[in-house]
């Protein structure tokens, strides 16, 4: 398996307790009491549902927002970070079907996705995986793991909230947001 | 299995027979007599070796582009196309380490990677599969397939010499070209 592949079970077991389940947009994934979250593809007994995604290299990122990301960003798994979010999000064909330039425009020009993650961090870290290419069909298109403090709850509310109201939003035709927390 | 995952396998028996093997950069392929293409991930028995890969979104092409292929491309299969090629690449770390716009501007400002392909429209047929963010680690990042009659096996000649001559091929540090024909 990838060195970069994740996967993430909802079941009776786990390291994360579930403490929100909301579908945002589309089907719902079913409630479970815990989540599992596992480099690589081997999924604990008894998951009630399994998805997986693969870290990679970014799609729309451009030099100076990058320079801006890597000066700020932390890897997720700090010791305070006892909350997390698993956000799992399909976007539409209509989506995937525009050109390069018509996406970063939705994406940053329109959305600011760039910028309003920016602003959460170092608080809010971030890891992305995508499932859209994996060998096998997954049900969603992107699996999004967040940690932080809980006296940054609210600012991951406002960060989330932030990234619904915009353009690029509109394509989300599938969402899930799972609130954690150990 | 996705419908977009393709697999193409060396080994005695398959529907193209193997005309050339040629090592560009890199470690070598074992070389085979014969090539089989397939929609999915069953491989024939025998295979002496197995790559595969997944067609996806476009990561580059701008609007005007797309306009310009989508006028002008064919699909692969037509019966007149006798001729195949198989050319997988990886590129370096370096590479996907670079933010999207200075890998854009290197794909197709400097490269003119788009260009040199419409060039040969339609004459020349593409089908691009990425394995880089398959479940599986592969030791390609790409598979590209063309199919063309002997006709235009000149005019190959030409847009494999020229795409090898730009700056985008520095990066690749892994290239083998198959020849086929059936």
């Amino acid at each position: 398996m990838s060195s970069r592949l994740f996967t993430f079970a909802g079941g009776p077991t786990g390291d994360w307790n579930v403490i929100r389940v909301t579908s945002v947009t589309g089907e719902p994934l079913i409630p479970t009491a815990k989540l599992t979250v596992v480099s690589g593809s081997t999924a604990p007994a008894g998951a009630q549902w399994i998805l997986r995604g693969i870290t990679s290299n970014t799609r729309y990122t451009m030099a100076e927002e990058k320079a801006q990301l890597v000066a700020r960003q932390t890897d997720i798994g700090r010791p305070a970070a006892t909350c997390a979010a698993l956000i799992p999000i399909r976007k539409s064909a209509a989506w995937w079907d525009l050109p390069q330039d018509a996406r970063r425009k939705i994406f940053e020009e329109s959305s600011l996705h760039i910028q309003i993650g920016l602003k959460y961090l170092p608080a809010i870290a971030r890891r992305l995986h995508h499932c859209r290419d994996l060998s096998t069909p997954e049900p969603f298109d992107f699996l999004t793991w967040f940690d932080y403090a809980p006296e940054d709850a609210q600012a991951f509310e406002d960060l989330v909230g932030a990234l619904r109201a915009t353009e690029e939003w509109k394509f989300v035709d599938r969402e899930v947001d799972l609130r954690l927390a150990r």
